[in-house]
């Protein structure tokens, strides 16, 4: 069996990610963070959601991106409550946090490098998504190729690191429906970025926006509980 | 004046790369890690040029790169003791941690997005070095490629992350006769992989090696004491 590095937010996409990870067979070797984020409640959702797929193996980091400051999702910035209808795909938000996919990409690769895998999953989008820079296509494709550079695996093998986004071109509706397809359990996910200290949704923010959105375009009921 | 972000180990090249950053009049902020790495005992040689050069900022990082194994810098792997005379450059030592300067960079990338620079300055050289592939000039390259879609800087500006390599092309030799030039006190530095519980230098480890053979190509005195 293929190893494959996830990484695991235990939200509805990296959740998603993971289904299919597992339906094309990989061993998986899922990677979460605790980044000083304000929704740590996600971690629970993470957690879970290895346990349900029987991942090989769930490393959870601690890595404190509050040193550096500057985003809604790690400071004490509020996070914004109103959607707007239509997303400028120039206009990148408050709740971005620096350079943080690019970060989590870096111990994926360390990751993957260490267990001999040449696979890393990360459940990206750019169609519904919150605009930021560092999940668009152009992006990873860039990364890929850096890692090809950085690592053993690019000097003494033929064998080249790969990047999956199986998500990247879907829509939130379109992802949804592959979950469903594949069985995902959506009650057990979490993509709020401001919960409750209870860990309920606020069902304002942006990532639940999106996520109502995504379920609203389907037949499916959205399981999880909303404040709005 | 400009803002550099710079990758300090304290040791003889990090803190070279320093000087040659603070001659050309950058505002400089330094960034450190603990990370389960053998010789912790550079942070404190980090501390102290931080202070001799008087950085704006110094952070110290906690990450642990004990989670993922596979190196005698953070295992419990001997570190290699006796250097060949010529390093083949298409063998990786066992010294090397996976994807370390990528995740290194990456928050650098962090912190100059936060602080809202163009600059990173890291000390890695090509020539007298340990061979290790995210030391290249070619994946540095690569990386600031990546950088400059990753972040807010790459979509809203026109202004370019740069990553400044200044020793990449020099011998260690050139490395130390810079550094001299520009008034650096390689006393307060620390190269050693394995040093003894007071931090005397083992005189050993490939990075001991390094260092002795580029001051002895110099007609100046190496002021670290060394067991051997």
């Amino acid at each position: 069996m293929k190893k494959a590095v996830i990484l695991l937010s235990g939200g509805l996409d990296s959740t998603t990610c993971l289904a299919i990870a597992k339906s094309k067979n990989y061993n998986v070797y899922a990677l979460s963070f605790r980044y000083g984020q304000r929704h740590e409640f996600e971690i629970g959702a993470a957690k879970e959601c290895a346990q349900l797929y029987h991942v090989e193996d769930h490393v959870i980091l601690d890595i404190d991106l509050r040193s550096f400051g500057g985003s809604a999702l790690t400071d004490n910035i509020e996070v914004p409550k109103k959607r707007k209808e239509s997303i400028p795909r120039d206009e990148i938000p408050i709740t971005y946090v620096p350079a943080r996919n690019t970060i989590f990409l870096s111990f994926a690769l360390a990751y993957a490098e260490t267990i001999k895998s040449q696979n890393i999953f990360i459940g990206v989008n750019a169609l519904d998504y919150s605009g930021y820079p560092d999940c668009r296509p152009e992006y990873i494709k860039s990364f890929e190729a850096m890692s090809n550079l950085a690592t053993k695996a690019g000097v003494e093998e033929e064998s080249q690191l790969k990047i999956h986004t199986p998500l990247i071109d879907l829509s939130k509706k379109e992802i949804i429906e592959k979950g469903v397809e594949l069985g995902v359990d959506y009650s057990k996910t979490h993509s709020c970025y401001d919960p409750d200290p209870t860990g309920i949704s606020c069902g304002l923010c942006d990532a639940c926006s999106l996520r109502k959105e995504g379920f609203k375009k389907t037949n499916i009921v959205d399981p999880i509980q909303y404040a709005i």
